[in-house]
């Protein structure tokens, strides 16, 4: 039988009780198909800053290499939130996704047919959304140097990033992004600002060279300002969506909001090789942890990506989706997503659920 | 009786048409308030390309600066498109921003009751919208230095761009943004990326010390990628919202496709001294250029803008915005806003219906 090993990633809030669900479900659908999983449970985030006194441990990143697959729930808290930048949970995070130079940022934002009253769109706007942007994220002006502060010319304060991609960077997550359209409906917008800043000229024209490798994929351009427009206009008008790094959090953010329930939304991030990491898209929610209140369902769609991307076990991924869909279908919602006439359940039941139609 | 000097920069695709319209609808309004206007019009845009070669000739620019207020209609098209940057329609506009020295971009969203069903969120969520971005309009990323291509330590091609922003940008556009606030519903949200971005955390720390000027203010502060989801979520829990260039050009678009009716949208762009520029925010739309089909309340509403922002020309602004309105109650539609019942028009027969009621 084969066997993996897995980095659990509570940290904060949630995190940890989305986790437990998760990880549940992963074993029970693991073993129907002969898999074992071996977990390392390891702090990070603001559960970390308050053991050691980092956000990321080094034996943290040093574990989530060595495993096959990472599993995050959620970090960060009002508690840490004004602490100096080295000290933040967010920065915990860009570490770890550097650390293990996971450069694809894979977010799906799809409107299932039972949840579509959640959406604060039209329901003729909101239904049968499906799409999938493709974030670059270790580079970009996340990364950028020089940045920090210092003074202009005349002598005031100034506050800077830089803005930068190298060729290599765009090429590599361009082939992921063609790559992906290919596997679903043959379309890939570019999300760039390339008729005002040279890093997205470069962008586009990498992009645009390596659309020569993919003549099945039907390549657009979209400058972003319009991309967030057309995303509410007419969201079924995109399939794959590529973009930088900074562009991809606020545009992944408005698209997993077009579904009105970001508690079902899964990410995977992945490099070239080593192991990927994959969390749900929502935060940590400190208002509502440890109330069993939680929706597990993001991050347990989390781990049918982790099964799929991480680690190719496509039946298992597949068992633990349905199981999800089974679970709305038998009318079971959490607070985030319940409706009239359907049964208000808390994280540990909903699990439950899923864990009878695995 | 009062006179002014208006530049009129018509630009390109149905920006002709639409500043045709506007400029009667001015010079109506004015003259019952015994105002006078002398227009002198300018090339800009592609227009200009075409005429001399750049997109913002020198005298245009000249023209413009020692005019008091100046209305544009649209820039860009097709044909302009693949031109390198030094000759594209926007460059030019960024110059024209940068030579007015219009640092403040008022950019209000409002669902307006009679064109409610125009928008793809559902209309408890629509209705009552009505919301004001100010965007930081000279800096940042759009301007910061350096910028270009290169090579990185591995002679790899790069390209750059710097997001910085200096106290003084800052301050300026907090000091408008809280003064907006004030005549408005007095809440003010900030959008930054502060938990990333150090441009972002000084953004945060001058906007948080200039609260202290404004008590009656009420400043809350909100990432950017939660940003762009709150608008779809919830856009009636915001009044103002304060934010850099880039993040700006985003959300304000996103902002405005909420409303459905883009083509009714207007903007206002204000220096320190000088005269403002006035245009809609909808683009030049080449392929509707010429057919009596565009939508010109934007533009006329957009110079109701000029006389309030630009001239202090408080009654003949509501004179006009009254008379917009009154052309939709009589239902007036051009297409783009147009639905079952109501009367379909073409760009200067509603313009016709907007003099008739001013
Ligand atoms: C927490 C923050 C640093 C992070 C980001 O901006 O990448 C988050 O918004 C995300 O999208 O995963
Ligand atoms: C045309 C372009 C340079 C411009 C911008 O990005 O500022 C436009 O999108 C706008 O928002 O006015």
């Amino acid at each position: 039988s084969k066997r993996y090993n897995i980095t659990l990633l509570p940290g904060d809030g949630i995190g940890p009780e989305v986790v437990s669900v998760a990880k549940n479900v992963l074993t029970l659908a693991g073993s129907q198909q002969g898999i074992e999983f071996e977990f390392r449970e390891m702090p990070m985030g603001g559960a970390a800053l308050d053991l050691v006194g980092v956000p990321l441990p080094d034996e943290t990143l040093s574990v989530a290499k060595q495993s096959d697959a990472i599993l995050l729930g959620a970090i960060g808290g009002y508690k840490w939130d004004n602490n100096e930048k080295q000290l933040k949970p967010e920065t915990g995070l860009l570490q770890l996704r550097a650390g293990l130079g996971v450069f694809a940022n894979l977010r799906p934002a799809t409107v299932l047919p039972q949840l579509v009253d959640s959406s604060t769109l039209k329901k003729e706007v909101a239904e049968g959304v499906d799409l999938m942007v493709v974030r670059e994220l270790t580079g970009g002006i996340y990364f950028g140097q020089p940045r920090g502060f210092g003074k202009n010319e005349k002598g005031e304060e100034i506050g800077f990033n830089t803005e930068v991609y190298a060729t290599y960077e765009i090429d590599r997550i361009a082939r992921v992004a063609f790559e992906t359209a290919r596997k679903r409906r043959g379309k890939l917008c570019s999300v760039d600002k390339a008729n005002v800043l040279e890093a997205s000229m470069l962008w586009r024209k990498r992009v645009t060279m390596m659309a020569s490798h993919y003549p099945d994929i039907e390549l657009t351009h979209m400058y972003v300002d319009n991309a967030a427009m057309q995303l509410i206009r007419d969201p079924k008008q995109f399939d794959t969506i590529v973009t930088n790094n900074i562009f991809g959090d606020i545009l992944s953010d408005e698209a997993s909001m077009l579904t009105g329930s970001i508690g079902m939304l899964p990410s995977a991030s992945l490099g070239e090789s080593g192991p990927g990491l994959f969390e749900p898209i929502h935060g940590s929610a400190p208002d509502i942890a440890g109330q069993d209140k939680a929706n597990p369902l993001a991050t347990v769609l989390s781990v049918a990506m982790l099964l799929r991307y991480g680690l190719q076990e496509e039946n298992a991924a597949r068992t633990i989706e349905n199981a999800v869909l089974e679970t709305l279908n038998q009318g079971f919602r959490t607070g985030d997503i319940f409706s009239t006439g359907k049964k208000l359940v808390g994280c540990k039941e909903i699990g439950e659920a899923v864990m009878k139609s695995v």
